[in-house]
C-alpha cells in the first residue's frame, strides 16, 4: 500500500572471512547494535592508576546486582585486567559528550608505566573508601568487587564479573520505580569500533502481558 | 573556574538489596548503559515459530565473527533457548521505531502454542535456505549457528554464543573501512528494562595512539 521497502545487501560468512583484517573487524563490531561503554578505573598495588574503555559492559544479575565485560587476549586493556584480578576492585565510569575524546584515547597503547588518568586529563577520584579510582568527569558511576572469571573456551576471550558496591548518579535521575534515566544523566552509547551516539527517548514501555495493548508510560 | 558541577547522589549495596524486588531491577537494569537489544527468531522441529527481545547482545569475536546473549533461569525466553538447543540456529534481528512497541511486547509470557510473530504482527521471513526466520520488518539481521553454551556459575545465566552466517543490512550503510552505519539503518538502543531510545551521531573518531591528537573521521 505505497510503503517504501527497504533494499538489503547480503554479507555471507565466507565474505566476512574473506575481508581485510581492520575491515573485518569494523564490519563485526557494528552488528551487535549500540554497545554499553564505560571506563574501567583501577589501581595496582603500587598506587599506579589505570583507565580503559571497554564497550561490552552486560548485566548479568540484579539479586545481587552483576555486571560483566569482555576481555580479549591480548588486548591494550591487559593492565586493567591485570589490576581487577590483583586487587579484587573497579569502577565503571558513564561517559558523556564532553569527555568522550578523551575516553576513546585511553585506548592507545600506552607503556605500563604510564597511567591514561595522566596522559588523557581525566581525573581520578577516590570517595567512600573505595580501592579503585573513579572518573571525576563522569556522571554515572559503579564501584564493583570482582567476583569470577570466565574463559570462553572458543576464543580464549575472558569474561569478568563483579558485584555492584556502589552507584553514583546525578540527582534528578532517579525515577520512582527504581529506572534511573541515563540519558537525562547525559550518558552515551558507541556502535562498531570508534562511533558515539548521543541518544534521543522514544518512550518507556508498560510491562508487556498477553492480550494487554502496549501503552507508553512517559 | 564558573564550570557547573553536577551533584550526585549515592546508593549502596545495602540500598539496592533492601529495594523492592521490581524496583531493584529496574534500578539495576539501568546501571550499565544503553543496551544491544534485538529480537532473536528461532523455529522448532514442529514449524513452530518464536519469537524473543533480547537486550544482552554482546561482541565475542570478529574472526570468526561471534556474538554472545544472556538467558536467566527461568525467562520469558525460555522457548527461544530451547529452540536454540534443539535446532542449532536463530537470527538476530535489530529494532527501529516502527516495530518497537512489537518488539516489547515480544517479552510477554505467551504460551508454548502460540507464535510471537501472530501474536505481535510481526512478519516471518525466510531467506537463502536459513532454518530460523528474520523479521521482515527488521533493517538489519544476521544469521547465526549455535556454537557454545556456557552457564555462569554465580548465578546459573546462560551465556549462548554463536557464529554470524549471513549480514542483511540497508546497501546504503556499508562504509568503505567495514563501518556498518546502524543509526543510518535506523537501528535503536534501550535502556533499563522499558526505555527505547534512537541516537544521534556524534561522531567517529581516528585510531588511539600515544602522543597523538584524536581527530574526527565525519
Amino acid at each position: 500500500m505505497g510503503e517504501t521497502r527497504v533494499k538489503l545487501n547480503q554479507i555471507s560468512f565466507d565474505q566476512i572471512m574473506n575481508m581485510e583484517k581492520q575491515e573485518r573487524v569494523h564490519f563485526a563490531n557494528s552488528l551487535g547494535g549500540f554497545k554499553s561503554v564505560g571506563l574501567i578505573g583501577t589501581i595496582n598495588k603500587n598506587n599506579q592508576t589505570n583507565l580503559a574503555i571497554v564497550d561490552s559492559i552486560l548485566h548479568i544479575g540484579s539479586n545481587p546486582p552483576l555486571f560483566g565485560m569482555m576481555f580479549r587476549p591480548g588486548v591494550v586493556a591487559r593492565h586493567t585486567l591485570e589490576n581487577i584480578l590483583e586487587t579484587g576492585f573497579y569502577t565503571i565510569n558513564h561517559i558523556n559528550e564532553k569527555i568522550y575524546k578523551q575516553a576513546h584515547q585511553t585506548s592507545a597503547r600506552y607503556d605500563r608505566d604510564s597511567s591514561e588518568f595522566d596522559e588523557t586529563g581525566l581525573t581520578p577520584e577516590f570517595k567512600n573508601n573505595f580501592f579503585a579510582p573513579y572518573v571525576k568527569e563522569s556522571n554515572v558511576k559503579l564501584a564493583l568487587e570482582f567476583k569470577e572469571k570466565v574463559t570462553l573456551s572458543i576464543n580464549n576471550t575472558v569474561l569478568i564479573i563483579g558485584e555492584v558496591k556502589d552507584v553514583y548518579f546525578p540527582e534528578n535521575c532517579l525515577q520512582k520505580d527504581g529506572f534511573l534515566d541515563i540519558e537525562k544523566a547525559e550518558s552515551i552509547t558507541c556502535s562498531g569500533l570508534d562511533s558515539y551516539h548521543k541518544t534521543k527517548q522514544i518512550s518507556r514501555l508498560s510491562y508487556a502481558k498477553p492480550d494487554k495493548i502496549i501503552t507508553t508510560l512517559i
